[in-house]
């Protein structure tokens, strides 16, 4: 925290002040010179070799955001990478998103609501959309050529029913912090300051309870969630991009996001056994079927009395476990999503229309390479995986998040000097 | 916490045993005699004179609902509310939504998804809406001579952009806690255990930092939001109804919500002090425009050196002041919130099309009577606020809610045994 940023506690200081028109000294931080660079309690790192957000445990909210960019210019891209490292920066830290002097007779630098409220373990997260590198043709900023070879463009896979204003975009921004009122906060600063070269095209908030719970969090189907996500130390080769691709991604990684509306009111009205027999999993413990604990190995050879699986071939572990996929692994980093309720008519027996919850799952993976990761995963699981009667994908996007950054530099640096 | 109450972390036990067609006998919450009832942590009391989630101090998140009624008689009226009050008092407690044993041939007695999490302050609040007591003219459950004077139709204001599928419903239920799943899971059991008898109308999800805040929190605005609230001791008298009314709402409230969307973007390109006098405070100690500490009476009189008011006559605190309004209060107990975004085109100058946030506030008013509470402050507010330049109502609706009841009795009873 250098002199020049106040924190947030003390942003604008008293203003008693602060009368039209006139510029009022922010309050410095209440900080002794030995400790003018601690961090605040509750503040994530921003700055270090990967960006966080990623291998970060996870917290309590996420608002994410993809944006198109209006910017014209490769010159102009490169300084709003810089406001945004700037700015993202200080908001982790807890301190308003723009730095100098707030006058009254100016336009906030941060628009406040994350006065008095730590950082709340914020962290931001920037990745670049297919749309960064070219946009119908036309290479804007010069970056065609570095588009990786990764960053593809998803194929359609079975029961898509993706909707176009919740897919793709040039940009993303995600923010994650234990307080939606931060994570809101941060994102809501950054399109602010990119106002003119970034446009908002789909938002999405989530909820976790991965803080609070003791293991395994559960989603909204009532199951435990990520009981074989790969550990911390595990996760890195896993997730970050290497030697194998383009010099400027090493040390970042990719991310598919997948907007998953669930039918909750169908799912809540399936007996257990059903329920753990799409799952896999016994839905109190996480066991795998015909097993006692969580985390053992699922047991996908034994069969009951008639000769059948007991984990049964169409349920959800058998087909997202690396083992049965060739080793591929994903990080997954998934949020659940409560979006309201809308209309909904069904047309076959049963029958029923009325409103229905527009909640569920927004998925996200990060993988070193979503070809050999998320879709090969997910090609085989989209066509026979049991949950698929309760599912569907209805947003997607795919996003190459670079590396981090040093103080001084901006996200995306190497970018731009590789191209 | 009765003995066949078994704790929610302890619900369907160990479902090693769990196969199908199996019914298994859940375990008993782990609880000596002399505990068996004792609250577990983070539990808010469901029974009592009144109900929680009013006076209960604000938790972090919010879930409304507004539903419609399609229970076709006065008996399925009130075996619903039974069934419901039942649930409610089972899941602000940390037990699973439904009493008995759970098979895992049948459906789920709960969704599962807060297995594992503690009460989070969970209150869940019911409120009568006037299509409860008579619906295009039937009085479908024999209670429309029951309806309050005081749960009045609104009457349309001055800017309302009302949105019928935001507006009114025969009954609402309000699931506040410290955590989205718990509140969401709340409301999911209620209408789970209604279907067929109640539908969702709409919902509404919501958040504040007035658990986390060192004193009065902010909204999406930035500002303080809500110094002038009574206090814990001065509020009762303004949110209790007593015997002005009919004797079954002794003990209960009357709810208004406003669904208020705030064009965010605008707001933040304006200046500091022109936000501060739209207020009428300043923005970061919350004090009164000419005053320096965020409690002190504003001074509605006092005038610069060119005779104008230093708090202007648009204020939103001038308007909104009891003193300036005869005496009327209201109980606010609101939330922000943040459903995402979406396309905004405006046909005036500067121009400016493109995604907006749908975001703003979930304003909540209790009062003993909306027309000397709600109606009458928000009459002359809603022509001449300053804040309106900035804020659409587009959700609209009053519930009447019920006293609070005991153990054995069900909300709403009095309403029953009146009519």
């Amino acid at each position: 925290m250098s002199n020049e940023a106040p924190s947030r506690r003390h942003f604008l200081g008293g203003t008693a002040a602060g009368l039209i028109g006139t510029a009022i000294e922010p309050a410095r931080a209440q900080l002794a010179p030995s400790d003018a660079r601690a961090a605040p309690a509750q503040a994530e790192p921003f700055y270090g070799p990967h960006q966080g957000g990623i291998l970060t445990p996870m917290q309590d909210s996420l608002y994410f955001a993809a944006f198109d960019l209006s910017a014209t210019t490769r010159a102009d891209l490169i300084a709003l990478l810089k406001s945004w490292t700037i700015a993202a920066a200080r908001l982790t830290a807890g301190q308003p998103a723009e730095p100098g002097r707030q006058s009254t007779d100016a336009p906030p630098l941060d628009t406040g609501e994350a006065l008095g409220l730590d950082p709340s373990r914020l962290t931001i997260t920037f990745g670049f959309g297919p749309d960064m590198f070219t946009l119908n043709g036309a290479d804007r900023y010069g970056l065609g050529a570095q588009r990786p070879a990764a960053l593809v463009d998803l194929p359609r896979f079975a029961g898509d029913e993706l909707v176009a204003g919740q897919c793709g975009g040039a940009l993303c921004i995600q923010a994650c912090a234990n307080d939606p009122q931060i994570a809101f906060h941060a994102i809501r600063q950054l399109a602010r300051i990119g106002y003119g070269q970034a446009t908002l095209k789909w938002v999405q908030t989530g909820f976790s309870t991965a803080n609070k719970t003791n293991g395994t969090p559960r989603n909204l189907m009532g199951f435990k969630d990520g009981t074989m996500n790969p550990t911390a130390a595990a996760a890195p080769p896993i997730v970050w991009a290497g030697a194998e691709g383009p010099a400027w991604m090493a040390g970042g990684t990719y991310m598919v996001t997948r907007r998953i509306r669930i039918a909750l009111e169908h799912w809540d009205r399936m007996k257990i056994a059903f329920q753990e027999q799409t799952f896999g999993r016994h839905k109190t413990t996480g066991a795998p079927l015909g097993g006692t604990n969580e985390f053992e190995p699922a047991n996908f050879t034994a069969t009951d009395a008639n000769g059948d699986y007991i984990i049964p071939e169409t349920a959800h572990i058998r087909l997202a476990a690396p083992v049965n996929n060739g080793g591929a692994a994903i990080l997954r980093r998934s949020y659940s999503y409560n979006d309201g309720a809308n209309f909904v008519a069904e047309r076959w027996p049963p029958w029923h229309q009325g409103i229905e919850y527009d909640s569920g799952l927004f998925f996200q993976a990060f993988q070193q390479d979503p070809r050999t990761g998320f879709i090969k995963l997910f090609a085989r699981m989209s066509k026979i995986d049991a949950l698929n009667q309760f599912t569907t994908h209805v947003g997607s996007a795919v996003f190459a998040c670079p590396p981090g950054t040093r103080e001084g530099g901006f996200i995306g640096q190497t970018l731009f000097t590789a191209a």
